[in-house]
């Protein structure tokens, strides 16, 4: 017997929960089909468990510059692992419960199991064979880990078993220093652990910028051993694990591999959509609708491997619900690219990055010498701001800075809303503030502007602005 | 004999070196006078070593979310005081000296004395006697101590001298609670001072918002003994003071008195101009021009009574240093309101208050259950914005909130370029940051706002961001 309903969602992870809001204004008549464990990855294993373990780590490292402020007794602090591990898992359970409540009073609406499609408008979930005018493929991913390492047992830990440990072991490997590996690197090492950290690439979390990338990695490398270019082998040695490399071996007792996520996608029946896949048995998804060329499937989040990130995922899912509801094509602007890297200095890009912008104007500021970061004991980090030649708009931004995190959305404002470096000057700016140092970075570019002339000076508030020091 | 200067700058603070910078691009033919100590009210007094000491007292104050985060042994952390006041003087002096530089260089043309206005175009130095064609007064403001408390001698404090203080006594009391008051009595607090704060009004660091300010009273209260509409009377008692009130009275060691500042004009023959003075004898200044009247004498920064906060000062030396040097007024369209307090949770308003806006949508969040702040144990907090009922637009906001002064710089450029809430909710938002707290209280806004019709839906990015959760 073959069930139908007016729409079948695969996943109620982020993009999946997005999706079944959208769906849920419009109809009752839907099925959400997810497989064992419930919980959105952020909530589970990503965003939340790891910025509380980041917290964690950065109250610990505090004690670092305690003498400096004239604190005594710095030196007697410790670190209960198991302790920071289970509030960890305290927290986590609270936002994954948070998660839950979204599905838990659907009845047979929820359907709990695997599914895999069979056409455009057939799903087989075990034994059931559900059919579905529209249908929303939001299955996430999962981390990868490489074949070959695999034998390596419960040695090898990604995000989705380290908040599962109880305690962790002295020496700890990371292989991958995307925004994951450098932020559990960093945060494992602020921990007490020895910390090896490898990327095959030259660049750490995702930067492009060179100068930033160098600033990072000189910062990093204070508080773990950072390998770049280095690619890794992975080999059991007596209870660790040997990292063996082009010029170098280290031991250690577990490696967290961070080296990035794979779509789950494996085993969803994508083949027999009709349509044409990639290397990596992904459909073309129309990033403005998300649906799978002219099927009736839509495919939101992690699993179309666009842009792996929660509020990219939670847009898609609300432009695939809209779009699975809708008669017409629903096409949505997306927004401008921000990514945010939880370390210290906190890394970003914002908008379009360097590598991608001809003959910019660049403003930059070094946080060294800057007041609020030098009273904060905060003062190591580096923001560059790009701007069209012509009028000063700001086309993108990338830093590892203190509050970087905050700088990074005051940029994607200005960003977004097409601001030029002018613009943003007429803001107020307080004192003592890290935004100074933006201000510095769009000073400089508004310098390099065309001044207004001077019989328009009155009228001119960014010469004048761009005139203030 | 008279000497003949075309600009004399009266004050070498932040405005007067303000408008030192703009002078100097048209004349060198100058005289900068300044009475002793030099070094800005910001950097020696005021904004800087204020900060340095938060610093310190935050730093000190995280022992007590260390068991939580898993860290044992914060009781054992001491502070010593002497020597967070000596960083304190350390990086003062540091900051001090940066400031000094841009005076160091002037040779003749920078003058150590009072000065006094003898007419519109002539001040008398001690035995010399200036004319100049357009003069500049900045003198700059001092902080107030009622006469009937200067008979306590060094047991009164003021910003003046709280930073000279060698070591702090185990009791003060704080007279006044606006933002100097509420950021010392928190840090003194954090410091480990037993701290008895009080003020005349029913609110603290300039919240006009009833609910912000009732949360930030709950929040402080926890710290410090906190007395709202209490008008204190001190007096000697043994070795320290008594303070009483309506209600009550306590024993404390030494006061700091911060009940605001006087502009340093007592001295400055102001009333040679000929022009109408106010019960606080300052003379009536544009604020697009700085200029008094049709004299050629400009007023800027805190001695003009108008706003008295780094970056106006800042603002008004520069334009007064450009209308002392341009034959047509240059009138400069001034910047939106910004206010900052550094206390925990920091405090801002930002546009309008909320008792200059009627009828408008307020949209608001708690901090209490937002999930970063959780994350960080940093989860109390309220931001409320006022936007416009007709189109949304964002019109003001105060807040009491982690990362607050951040939040108050994204709200400053959206309020400066006249966005609406939809506007805003274009931009990214990362997750997980503070400032989902603040897309939360703009969607409440945007849903109250009339919706877009579906037929436009596929072009109304705003309704889609609206309906996001």
């Amino acid at each position: 017997m073959i069930e139908k309903v007016d729409v079948a969602i695969v996943g109620a992870g982020t993009a999946g929960l997005a999706a079944l809001r959208e769906v849920r204004k419009e109809t009752d008549d839907f099925v959400i089909v997810n497989k064992r464990p419930y919980g959105t990855t952020c909530a589970r294993v990503g965003c939340m468990p790891s910025k509380t373990l980041i917290a964690a780590a950065n109250a610990f490292h505090a004690r670092t510059s305690m003498a400096t402020f004239g604190i005594d007794g710095s030196d007697r602090l410790t670190v209960d692992i198991p302790a920071v591990l289970a509030r960890v898992r305290r927290l986590r359970d609270d936002f994954v419960e948070g998660v839950l409540k979204a599905t838990d009073e659907l009845g047979e609406r929820d359907i709990s199991g695997h599914a895999r499609l069979d056409g455009p408008n057939t799903l087989d979930i075990e034994d059931r064979k559900i059919e579905a005018r529209q249908i929303i493929l939001a299955p996430g991913s999962s981390p990868i880990v490489p074949k070959a390492w695999q034998d390596l047992g419960d040695d090898i830990l990604t995000t989705d078993t380290l908040f599962e440990q109880q305690d962790l072991p002295r020496r700890i490997g990371v292989i991958g220093l995307g925004a994951i590996g450098v932020e559990m690197a960093q945060a494992l090492a602020r921990l007490g652990l020895e910390v090896h950290g490898f990327d095959g690439g030259d660049k750490m979390a995702g930067i492009a910028d060179a100068k930033i990338a160098e600033l990072l990695r000189d910062g990093l490398s204070r508080e773990f051993a950072v390998h770049l270019g280095a690619n890794v082998d992975l080999a059991r040695a007596g209870d660790g694990i040997e990292i063996t490399w082009d010029g170098g071996r280290v031991f250690v007792d577990k490696v967290l591999v961070a080296v990035g996520r794979r779509q789950n996608v494996a085993d969803l029946g994508l083949e027999t959509l009709g349509v044409p896949l990639d290397d990596n048995g992904l459909p073309d998804v129309d990033p403005q609708t998300m649906r799978i060329g002219d099927t009736p499937v839509l495919m939101a989040g992690d699993a179309n491997g666009a842009n792996p990130i929660l509020h990219e995922a939670s847009d898609e899912g609300h432009i695939a619900g809209l779009n699975a509801m809708s008669p017409d094509p629903e096409r949505l602007e997306r927004r401008i690219p921000m990514t945010i890297t939880f370390c210290t200095p906190q890394v970003a890009s914002v908008g379009q990055k360097a590598d991608e912008i001809d003959n910019c104007l660049t403003g930059e500021v070094d946080f060294a010498t800057q007041g609020r970061a030098r009273v904060m004991q905060e003062n190591f980090g580096l923001l560059r701001v790009y701007a069209a030649r012509a009028d000063g708009r700001i086309l993108g931004a990338e830093l590892a800075a203190p509050a970087g995190e905050h700088l990074a959305h005051l940029l994607g404002l200005a960003i977004a809303r097409d601001l030029t470096a002018h613009d943003v000057l007429r803001m107020p700016i307080y004192h003592p503030v890290l935004e100074e140092g933006l201000r510095t970075a769009l000073r400089q570019i508004a310098k390099a502007l065309p001044p207004c002339s001077v019989s328009d000076l009155a009228d001119c508030g960014p010469l004048h602005v761009e005139a203030l020091e």
